[in-house]
């Protein structure tokens, strides 16, 4: 699994006030670098679009996206294993379930549920753009996002779904990307091309950016020719290692959905797809580290790397300790490089893991600089590292815990006085 | 397990600057309703105790503190299960398995791990405590707390501990629950008296309390007579129900440790036996609540009860997702009852349990006030309910998730601009 990570070259290059992550790979078909770009460019055909204001918190703000496809596409999802999951999410599980959809709906600033009429909202809106767009009820999927509790404006929503087909316009429009944000501070979108494989996705999320809800959702498209099975056993597997290993606040969202569309109009041999799941993991990884570095509140990027664990799990929860800490995370908002508390974090307790660590096995290494290895702290200049730490944007912990084989990466952000400002504002 | 917080009355008072919380229990031998007091003051005899200044971090403040027991006491201890857990944990899980132990060291200021010399400076701390006392190596107990990853001034601290005898005073003096603070706003010292069974304690910690790492340190001593193996079990029912439900930043410390030391002179029969545990219980609620709303940067303590949930565990896992939620704990800090996050909480993942939660099944009140009840939120008055909230140093969440007959009650507080200020302070 994470051999796959390591054949995406992410390189970081940072201004004075931005920080920008470049994400590249070599394509196995035609051994070409192949670079993510920042925007819808390469989409594939056969979509159409609308973004549409139906006023549900705020006039004036686009507040409904729809896509539609010209024919059915085949579908995979990954959603939240929260177990208040919203009947969006809910009902999404059995509309892909056939690997099959034409359409997405959807519906920020409120996110449905827990609300007496929460299911029939949702089922009332599908129906609207399935009689709208006519296609099929079971081949039209949901999200919804925003504030928790809140009956939804069922009669503003239809109102503006009645003008869906005249608002439908060609491709994906920029707009889309909008219509699905709450309070982010951008649209998070990115695209890449492979010969004739084409594929984009877009984003929103989460936690500091949703002070009401920290949802995650994300969708991409691509036009490859895939079986249902293979489009969800990729998905999952670079869900895995781009959405699963980020975290902003720990918190588990009602809604978190990322969805695959393909229009399969480009045949694939084994060469193109081993390919485009490289692409796929970049995108995944551009629109996941957006999500954490775009978040209000949040500083810096962290990105934990734990190699030598004692198998990819154990890596994969170590790497989440230590990006999930509030420790580290105001330590490094703080910019000192207080190794200590990361060897708080590596030895949390895990399940089914008793065995002790020993410190002369451990190596800790913040932006390359070893600070502890062989049993003692290595007499780093701590003045400097933190100086180092203040002004960047990207902060690599790596972790060797010379236990065994497995690593995996996890990211994350720092803890700062706007995340508690952010979210301790009154809301209701 | 849970009837036995129940047993506890936990009452409090708000003045216009400070939060008292009172724990009282009728006692079953004598009917008569026992309170804890804020002192050390019903403590068993046979103790002398010494607190020494050896200028670990800083001149002139107690940074040892020593106890001695006249006789070898019966004793029983809970450690951290961290991985990297410090040697002083490591030493005192083999020198408390016999059940008997006769001092007790403890180093502040300095944690005394990942260090090359970590290991044989505990052992040669205890080894001077052995000689000057003329105890056992083996019956000697020793804590550390502080910071990780420097060296202990080994010298200075065996200068100090030469002047012991000289030092060692009658009982359990006051500057004791001193010399194990860092950088602790005050000393959390608790007693209680039920009849000749006397029982006092006191702690340090955590989170908040000391930025550099989180731990917490607790020490019980009573003179009821009771085997090593009795004890091991009512400290460990204890402090399932105590300090291991409460939680601060969900980060877990190298060097948590709880110890309790009887000196076996009371005589027990089953009614004193479960009067102590009930005892023990309600001073290890007093302490474990001081750690938490005590910590510097918490404004609030958050009770998060949990009832008719699958089983106990279940709802042990909830309540601790209440009182761990930063997005709950930033909407306490900002006086938002934002019941949203709490659904969200309730459903956060948990091995093994995969069924959805059904919203008509929860009922979720804050300070007594239903919020959300039959699947919809109820009319409540959430701006006054705000007003409750901002004015409460105490708030009681209680979620009733319709599941079965678990329960459990955890503790936690809320985050505030003081925690990360705190917290991401240079420091090294």
């Amino acid at each position: 699994m994470e051999s796959l990570l390591k054949q995406i070259n992410i390189s970081h290059e940072q201004t004075a006030d931005a920080l920008k992550i470049a994400y590249s790979f070599r394509a196995q078909a035609t051994g070409a670098v192949v670079t993510v770009e920042d925007s819808l460019r390469h989409q594939p055909s056969g979509i159409s679009s609308a973004a549409l204001k139906a006023g549900i918190k705020h006039e004036n703000i686009f507040d409904i996206g729809v896509i539609k496809l010209h024919k059915p596409a085949c579908v995979a999802g990954v959603f939240t294993r929260n177990r208040c999951a919203s009947p969006s999410v809910v009902i999404d599980r059995e509309h892909v379930a056939d690997g099959k959809a034409q359409a997405l709906v959807v519906i920020s600033k409120n996110a449905n549920l827990y609300t007496p009429t929460a299911d029939s909202d949702t089922r009332a809106v599908i129906e609207k753009v399935a009689s709208e767009t006519d296609i099929k009820f079971c081949d039209v999927l949901i999200s919804c996002t925003g504030v928790i509790g809140r009956t939804l404006p069922l009669a503003k929503v239809q109102l503006a779904l009645s003008s869906l087909e005249n608002n439908l316009k060609t491709g994906l429009i920029p707009e889309i990307a909008e219509a699905i944000l709450t309070t982010d501070t951008c649209a998070k979108v990115a695209s890449v091309r492979l010969g004739e494989l084409l594929l984009c996705g877009f984003a929103k999320g989460a936690g500091m950016i949703e002070p009401n809800m920290a949802t995650m959702l994300a969708y991409f498209f691509t036009n490859i020719a895939i079986s249902p099975r293979q489009l969800k056993e990729i998905l999952r597997e670079v869900a895995d290692l781009s959405f699963n290993s980020i975290s902003i606040d720990t918190d588990t969202s009602t809604s978190d959905t990322v969805l695959i569309f393909s229009t399969g109009e480009i045949p694939a041999d084994s060469a193109t797809l081993s390919d485009f799941k490289l692409a796929l993991l970049a995108l995944a990884l551009n629109l996941s580290h957006k999500i954490v570095y775009r978040a209000e509140g949040a500083t810096k990027l962290i990105q934990a790397r734990v190699s030598s664990a004692l198998n990819n799990a154990h890596a994969r929860a170590v790497a989440k300790f230590i990006v999930n800490s509030p420790l580290i995370k105001t330590a490094i908002f703080g910019a000192d490089p207080n190794w200590g508390r990361i060897v708080m974090a590596i030895g949390k307790p895990i399940s089914g893991i008793e065995t002790a660590i020993d410190p002369s096995a451990i190596t800790i290494a913040i932006n390359d600089e070893v600070l502890f290895h062989s049993g003692r702290q290595l007499a780093a200049d701590l003045g400097r590292l933190s100086s180092s730490i203040k002004d960047s944007k990207f902060i690599d912990i790596h972790v060797c815990l010379g236990e065994g084989d497995g690593e995996h990466t996890a990211w994350g952000c720092d803890l700062s006085y706007d995340y508690v400002k952010i979210n301790a504002e009154y809301t209701t």
